[in-house]
């Protein structure tokens, strides 16, 4: 893929997943054992060096640092005598570094003299994101500091913090890279922005001089499809910068944050867009072929499976698992035009904590369902030349498919107790079909519906198109362009 | 699966698997590189050890030697001077080791010392397999050697060499074990025979004192069904062993030869049979239920396959890459229903040297199908109720989808090279299809086939039936019955 650079996330609430010789107790207290040993992050770097590819390593802080304070509360910014323990849910948490404490410094001056010795590469990460500020507003001694020294905010408190660490990192000869964050007009200008708001904002700190790197529009664990990010540029068509400022926008990341895999779902949740990502950084602008991407795509994803990737193989292992070893073909049939919920809204939906077995029906579904894909392409074809009745039978077809499969799934979740949550899914599928077929019927013939029935079919089509299980239907919109077209065609008909 | 011995071949004519430190000639000019180090082996010994598995290695010896005398022909039975190279194809060949040459029992004593320390286990195999003598037969020296010996035969020249090979063996404290050709009477009652001929040679050894295990029956490697499998026991109903002789079966051994395996295909021909051999070797004898062991190997084979097995998982991927990377669908359909050719006749009919890729439709294609296996159990039970309504519907559908997969298939082998070998395939499962729908056209009516209907129909399945591509239908006899019920179905209807 050409990718050559792993930005490896190390540290956040829910682990410390680094080991350090001079400080044990933070891997060890912070990790529930799943740390790296020295040795593997040194394999690692290597197999990864053998193939070109650079680990820049991230350090997150001062925010997003619960698992560095169950070892060391004494650096957290909370009241004192306050402990912490691993953060189990997804989110954003008040635990922050203390930036007033000289033993916050000590440590990690110890910290990063160790890890730029293991770390070979240019560039740290240290994060800096979403630091909300919680535990600074509320501790008076914090409060104090900033009074004393002039410091207006958090944000130049965050500065002043940053600027302390930027001495460790250039000690052990190190280039600073951090989240949006990070960036202050007055920092030196070597340092590199990681941009997760947008292109905006890179250009902003391109303007001053900060080279940077894009991801927002990246952000593969967001589930949108491939298309989307393919026609991200870190540098947009209608950019204000000059060649000059252009040459600082580094490049892309295409950003996988892990709240919600595991080993049999890691590889369907990043080279399922990921190749997009990679040739949208390393293609002229003007390569937008969505359709002809897809298409290569489909090849890649082969490839790139008989290398190894469990991206396709593993899903059907995890639906014969779910279906309680029945037949899964129905199950196919759904999760071909199902595809779990956007953004971070899964926990909300569908709540579990980080301990949680990843082995739900939105595992096993995948982001750029390939069935809802093709109906969508069809569907739309047919829109735009009005011409219903090339494609009819393959259509009918599909509908005949969902309304069969949805049938069969609720003899299916009979035997299938994992597969409970999902049956109003099995029930919609079966109407998604019903209301194909109906609209085939009148797309095909003289008859018209009755007044009723297209309000009747888009509201139920609404109901649809709310999420359930943490998954939604792809096909939605399409479907009510059809119940529409059936009603309208005699208005749209060319003759 | 309770499966507690791992029966390792070492050393074949085409390819010597074992380092030695000794004689490292052996390994380096035996095995084209693609050995197994001393520290690997005992990497496998400890994991088995831990699984509570044992390890027994075998050096085949005085045949399939080949490998053996790449690099020390001068213990070859050959002519003085010639020389050998790795084998490349799969069989019988002729080079041996010479039982009277002193040289060969130096370098064996110094192997076998070498080898009794390496492998920890009590036994040890020498196979001593299909050794056809040719060599032997026609080196004068040899002969002479028998006369002077008063040695009568192969079979006793044979034995000659099993005693000598025995004190190196006892030297290192290992009890010998062989197959079959290296029973004789006058060997020491703790020799094990390992039985390929099956029951009958074993029986008749353990009457005579020796142990015994078996693999007649468990060849996984011919591709029978595991049915087949399941219904053959070390000590049959019939047995004409005392008690005290039956305590000398000492088991069975699922026997995986390897001439057509890849790292991609390995879990697929040794998962979807080996269950079900564990399960008849740890079963009482009238645990026979055929259905009912079809229906737990489903579960097991999902089981085996979430602890990181590939038997199902790489079935698509390979069928992927035959499609050229267009839908799979149809193939599936096809697959569903063949099967590898059974026993040892795939390199007569589609000859591959052992460095070839194993790619072919051969190699997706598994034992066992399924699809096959429940058409021909659907069939088989409208025979016997002389039922063709209830299930009429069901095998419409599944002719309808044989039919038009075969259709499908030209398609897409237009732009799939690598299946072109499977054109005659495609056809034949459009018209196995549409003789199915024909079939049910006369059993669901009062008509009545033309009297050239069935002759014509039998014919074309005689010839469905040859194997193409080294593949099988395993649905053309059910068909068969099919054809001739709708012709008879008014002398056999029950009303």
């Amino acid at each position: 893929m050409k990718m050559n650079v792993l930005h490896w996330h190390l540290t956040e609430d829910q682990g410390f997943r680094v080991e350090t010789k001079k400080f044990p107790e933070l891997h060890l207290q912070g990790s529930d054992g799943n740390f790296y040993t020295q040795n593997e992050i040194r394999e690692i770097i290597n197999y990864a060096a053998n193939r070109g590819i650079r680990v820049v390593p991230e350090f997150d802080m001062p925010g997003h640092a619960t698992a560095w304070v169950v070892s060391h509360p004494e650096i957290a910014s909370g009241k004192p005598g306050e402990t912490y323990t691993i953060e189990r849910r997804p989110g954003i948490f008040d635990p922050t570094l203390d930036p007033t404490n000289e033993k916050t410094y000590k440590l990690l001056e110890g910290f990063f003299a160790e890890m730029t010795q293991l770390f070979p590469d240019k560039y740290m990460h240290i994060g800096g994101d979403e630091n909300e500020g919680k535990q600074w507003d509320a501790n008076q001694k914090i409060q104090a500091f900033m009074k004393e020294k002039g410091i207006k905010n958090n944000h130049e408190l965050q500065t002043y913090f940053n600027k302390r660490i930027l001495k460790f990192l250039q000690k052990g000869g190190k280039i600073m890279m951090g989240w949006d964050e990070i960036f202050q007009p007055d920092l030196p200008k070597e340092v590199v922005i990681h941009s997760w708001r947008g292109q905006k904002a890179l250009a902003e700190a391109a303007k001053l001089g900060f080279q940077g790197v894009l991801s927002n529009g990246f952000y593969i664990d967001l589930a949108f499809p491939a298309s989307q990010h393919y026609v991200t540029d870190p540098i947009p068509v209608d950019t204000t910068l000059t060649a000059e400022e252009q040459k600082r926008i580094l490049g892309g990341e295409a950003t996988m944050w892990s709240e919600w895999v595991s080993p049999e779902t890691i590889d369907s949740r990043v080279w399922t867009r990921a190749p997009a990502v990679a040739e949208r950084l390393w293609s002229p602008r003007d390569v937008t072929n969505i359709d002809d991407m897809y298409r290569r795509m489909e090849t890649i994803g082969n490839q790139l499976e008989e290398l190894g990737l469990t991206h396709r193989k593993n899903q059907t292992m995890m639906l014969r698992r779910l279906a309680n070893n029945q037949d899964i073909s129905a199950l196919q049939t759904l999760v071909s035009v199902i595809e779990p919920i956007k953004e971070y809204r899964r926990y909300q939906q569908r709540p579990q904590i980080m301990l949680d077995p990843l082995t739900g029906l939105i595992d096993a579904s995948q982001p750029d369902a390939k069935g809802a894909r093709e109906f969508n392409k069809m569907v739309a074809a047919m829109i735009s030349k009005n011409d219903f009745s090339t494609d009819s039978e393959k259509l009918k077809m599909i509908f005949t498919g969902w309304r069969d499969a949805g049938s069969e799934l609720e003899n299916v979740m009979q035997n299938a107790p994992a597969l409970h949550e999902a049956k109003q899914l099995a029930l919609d599928l079966k109407t998604l079909g019903e209301i194909g077929l109906e609209a085939m019927e009148f797309l095909g013939t003289d008859k018209t519906p009755v007044a009723e029935w297209r309000s009747a079919k888009l509201k139920s089509l609404d109901e649809i198109a709310k999420p359930k299980a943490a998954l939604e239907f792809m096909v939605v919109e399409s479907l009510k362009k059809l119940v529409n077209a059936s009603v309208e065609k005699r208005s749209t008909a060319k003759n």
